[in-house]
């Protein structure tokens, strides 16, 4: 059995954005010459997701709307969370929805994927460094 | 290490639809002879689900009102996506809620399986051949 | 390839509760002596959930009037899976939201996790026993 690890960076200007980060996995699949396998992609903070969906700017903004509507980030008195002098307990739930992680099937050492499917990392609570962990098993 | 592929196609012919798929799954991996591993399956389009959960009509009718209730079809208008001429914008979300895939144990050459967990294809946007990716790693 | 398999079994005295359940599934791997791999973590039961987040109390009371927002326990009438005598049709539908299951990078023998990261189980229909399941592959 092969395995492959890799950490992502990212340092989103503001408190919220998605980056479609599909050719970042890839890159690293291709180096790990694993040919059949799972890779898993999760965000290592809990106020992000890895997610996989669609490409396209008006869908985006349909999430970020949604996920507002869910769980809105004013007032930040409105979380428990915030009594410790966090002001991101909104991010917190808004990575509920769209998830911590993805498993891929990893095929002829591609990632096996329908016509659309790219994978995304959901900022919710950026302004710093935070990071994303790819893991590729198989052979 | 061994691996299973398989593909699973579906028509839905209505809008939204949630289809047992367990005993699909459990025939590959009979089929794979994978005695320990892990099996994905997850929905291979972006308006689509796979989750575990009942088999009960109740219930499944329960998820259609919520889903409806979190993220409404209509009016189409009110989604940023469907300004590109389509009209299932309310599909990419509802496929956040209900998630892309699911990962099952293999133990035994089955499924390793609470009493009541069963495997659905959840179709938010139906209407057209769509399908399932299974992927089975283990030995 | 290696493989471990564990279960963990739960009785939560009230209706819902969230547990911190990492050092069962270190324990677990450390066990299975396992160095590189991925282990799933998921509930057997299909109104619980498995899912990764911050141990704060404040942030759990959150998660809990969120849940009973986006899916209220009352009206029990208000579910057509009630009338199957069951009363825990939101539970089905809040399980949803927090996931199934969690899979998780095993590296050196140990999770491989953020900083924050830790394991919950969450229960939403409790009083009564019910099991996580533990399943470990890699070498």
């Amino acid at each position: 059995m092969k395995n492959y690890r890799e950490e992502l960076w990212f340092d989103v200007p503001g408190r919220r954005a998605l980056i479609n980060i599909t050719q970042h996995v890839e890159s690293g699949l291709h180096a790990s010459g694993i040919k059949e396998g799972l890779a898993l992609v999760n965000a290592m903070h809990i106020t992000a997701s890895v997610f996989i969906n669609d490409d396209e700017s008006g869908l985006h903004q349909d999430y970020e709307r949604w996920l507002e509507k869910l769980a809105p980030h004013e007032p930040v008195s409105g979380y428990m969370h915030n009594l410790t002098g966090e002001d991101n307990g909104d991010a917190h739930l808004k990575r509920q929805v769209m998830g911590r992680e993805v498993v891929v099937a990893v095929t002829n050492n591609d990632l096996d994927f329908g016509p659309w499917e790219q994978i995304f990392y959901g900022e919710f609570d950026g302004r710093r460094k935070k990071r994303i962990l790819v893991k590729i098993i198989g052979e």
